[in-house]
């Protein structure tokens, strides 16, 4: 349970009522997860006292905490409303309008607020203990990297390369964090490319980007590799320098923004800025992404013990593309590097 | 591409503005899915039109509609106010209160209702076409619980007949429509149970509950067997009871509360009440849960095309459950119960 870090939080942000509703902020503040989905969940957080409101259907006993439950036919909304101390209400970002508006219509004075921070900075800020559980799904990753590199043989499919990842991470690790992306040929220009039946030729831009859950902790890389032969020399060193210049920016006190730009800029001043479609990086943790971006507008300034993702991209539109992709922990004076797969261009087939 | 039908259900809501921002949503209008995470995706419909505010990064042409492009920094709820004609606006349920608060700090007196009825009418209408869908996905459903059935062996663990569930899919179907439940012993007492490695041993009683997607449509189907011998066959007959009436109240102009009703008086007048702990049904299609609910509280009202499920359950605390669950389609003059998979308790081992 973390509701003590979760109250000294609210007091430093002076929020006194915040209504958490997404399971798995739910499960980091209370440590069990809840697959309800539909169905409305909450936890009510107000001077220091936490009640969760959970349908009778899902079996759970808690003696720290109170739990008002309902049944389907009851609205759970009007059973938060009674408990809702003050004219100011918090909420995390992810619950839902369908609940959201109810509440509204039931107190129309009530001043409504996001208040996901709260939750959000303590999330972010992984103790000693997540930050081990970080490194070896990271290491689990290195080393899946290392076997699918040597299964792109020239003729292979995209489909083969990614069933043969989700079934590694079945055996080693506690399944993929999130569906593989292996992308060959002109597909690696779309950043969210699905896998295809398509074969590998020689010439052919690849991208892998993969990662594992372990112990409740994800990891995140992605590599890009070439068939055969180089594909585009200029456009892969140019994302390895910005993932290098991105992850020399990271230290404490640093807006994420300006690490942002510090990689982008590599990229801009070779004149590929417009091919750099996304933002740098996200968090990591108990989930694949988390709070807080990487990107042009974080105002977030890093601190010790965030962990994040850094992986510059380069698309060319009907051509290809290459990203390159790190986990970063911040530490006291700069950031530790979680992955240790090579990022020198390697050509495979 | 669904748009004029829901423009027409618009017309006749008196709804001028709906922003749709469920990625599912927008694929049953638009025939496109979007794997967007926590980006933002949204489908404002004014006036027989619509504009699709999409991240650049997800690579997406269509003449039909408009598309309004963002980049990772920028703030795409800017973009989609400055196109809201009028002072009310409908959203759907599960636009998120992150977006939906920032939407509300820029127009305050922006009247912001719910409107997922909009298109959940139409969704939960089946066309002829989607109705075959549903016969097959259910009818490879039916094909699994036969081959599972003869897998029930004593000595046999929850999570191995869940990994064949899950394989056979994979094999002869898209895969799960969700994680299939397998239940043995006092785990059947939880209508959510997770498969452990727990071992099936003679007088326990068994709770499959398992779907497969096929061709985008779902099947969800739940039988309940015993161990050896029959583990209480009061409460198994009275569940298959409370099935099948249900099941004969399904017909158009009903309301769905009433087929709640008409299912949950068979457990409530053999004293079982407090043990059926959830609503009867839920709409399915595809999703596997999907608008409306056959509840308690449902003043929706029954029409033809219609799909849902009708699966009563008792289930004794730490002792366990009992639950028969059948997708039915509404007809012109009842329903078609879609899993032929008999219903007589079936001992196994």
């Amino acid at each position: 349970m973390r509701l003590n870090q979760i109250y000294a939080s609210m007091n430093e942000l002076g929020i006194k009522s915040l209504l958490v509703s997404d399971p798995k902020a739910i499960s980091y503040a209370i440590d069990k997860m809840f697959h309800v989905s539909e169905r409305f969940i909450g936890l009510l957080l107000q001077e220091e006292n936490a009640v969760l409101f959970l349908n009778q259907l899902f079996p759970y006993e808690n003696n720290e905490i109170e739990i008002v439950r309902f049944h389907d036919i009851e609205d759970p909304i009007a059973l938060v409303s009674d408990r809702i101390d003050g004219d100011e209400l918090f909420v995390d970002r992810n619950l839902t309008s369908g609940f959201l508006l109810r509440l509204m219509k039931r107190q129309p004075d009530l001043r409504i607020r996001e208040g996901s921070f709260a939750i959000d900075r303590i999330r972010a800020k992984k103790s000693l203990e997540e930050q081990e559980k970080m490194r070896v799904a990271s290491r689990l990753n290195d080393q899946v990297m290392g076997e699918v590199k040597r299964r792109l043989k020239l003729g292979v499919r995209e489909t083969e390369i990614a069933d043969f990842i989700r079934q590694r991470f079945d055996e080693i690790a506690d399944g993929v964090s999130f569906d593989p992306i292996v992308a060959f040929g002109p597909a690696t220009a779309d950043p969210h490319a699905e896998a295809t039946d398509r074969v590998l030729e020689a010439g052919m831009p690849i991208i892998i980007d993969m990662g594992c859950k372990k112990d409740n902790y994800c990891s995140d890389m992605t590599r890009s590799f070439c068939a055969s032969k180089p594909w585009n020399q200029e456009v892969y060193e140019l994302v390895r320098e910005a993932n290098l210049a991105g992850i020399s920016a990271v230290k404490p006190g640093v807006k994420l923004s300006e690490i942002d730009a510090a990689s982008r800029k590599i990229i801009e001043d070779a004149g590929y800025g417009e091919f750099f479609i996304h933002r740098l990086g996200h968090g990591i943790g108990q989930e694949v992404h988390e709070p807080f971006d990487v990107s042009g507008v974080s105002e977030i300034i890093a601190f010790e013990g965030m962990c994040f993702s850094i992986e510059p991209g380069i698309y060319l539109p009907g051509i290809g593309g290459v990203r390159i992709e790190d986990l970063v922990l911040v530490t006291s004076e700069g950031c530790e590097v979680l992955n240790a797969y090579p990022k020198e261009l390697e050509i495979v087939g």
